[in-house]
């Protein structure tokens, strides 16, 4: 399983989840890309055609970010508005993520109280944007991985088995 | 009702449903305010201050764009990130949205056919991070409008009453 990891932080090096899982995973499993495009694209002016050819070559997507406002964070979303393209993604001869796996590794500030369908929807409703991405480019939409409470003083004593979870999930076969 | 339009469209001038919304409310509600973010940030860079102020004025904020991959343009992203801020849209002292009312102006490209449950989702499922935003913040969440279908043939027999649809809603008593 070739796994890319697109890594959307807007400050990764202040990042406590998000940070853990990379520095875990490069260690664990070097073999899988990662991929952090607001290091690679300060500018926000996407290299099209370079991250499509990346993309081709490996057969497992991950998009990784924290939940913000209930969504991704807005250079993700541009990156898939650029490099999503017709005739590249979709459209008659748009084929190249047909098949793919395509999964989501997520934190939120919150506590997973608030992840319910009656206060601000579940972590499946709210990148529902996402999925259905995925079923149009006819990839494979994967069971996503979550860390929920990232602001909580109890972050450290649920990041070690988390962290050992998201290099499990992102690396082996579902 | 004081409104104010957040448009959020990379190319309004190629724009055919949104360009059609604005001119009409431009020339029948000119007391709307009409504030398009790509147009005052081509660079990307929010002034906060700015924006702040602006929403403060009024009582009614409209989004307003075109749904690409099931989710709002990156601009409008950015700016809800920056332009929400802990201490003013919300924590202890930040109350500064609280009972305004909140809506949705949007079109599509696909047909209304693909925004159901079992397609792609409906609009208010695919919305829902903005739904969730709205609560956190104590806005009102009020009724959306849609145009489905902006890449059809019959666009523009259907535009004129949508358009008509829109000035309405956006500016009268929900």
């Amino acid at each position: 399983m070739k796994t890319i990891i697109i890594l959307a932080h807007p400050n990764i090096d202040q990042s406590v989840v998000n940070k853990s899982w990379i520095e875990a995973l490069a260690q664990k499993n070097p073999e899988a890309k990662i991929h952090n495009i607001y290091k690679n694209y300060p500018d926000w002016k996407i290299d099209v055609a370079k991250e499509q050819a990346l993309l081709e070559k490996y057969d497992r997507i991950i998009l990784q970010f924290p939940i913000y406002w209930y969504n991704m964070p807005p250079l993700l979303k541009k990156w898939l508005d650029d490099v999503f393209a017709y005739g590249w993604a979709y459209g008659s001869t748009g084929n190249k993520l047909a098949g793919k796996e395509f999964g989501l590794a997520v934190s939120t500030g919150g506590a997973e109280s608030a992840y319910t369908p009656d206060q601000y929807g579940t972590i499946n409703e709210l990148l529902k944007p996402l999925e259905s991405t995925a079923k149009f480019v006819s990839a494979k939409y994967i069971p996503y991985h979550v860390f929920h409470g990232a602001l909580s003083p109890d972050v450290q004593d649920r990041l070690a088995v988390n962290t050992e979870e998201y290099v499990n999930k992102v690396t082996q076969p579902c």
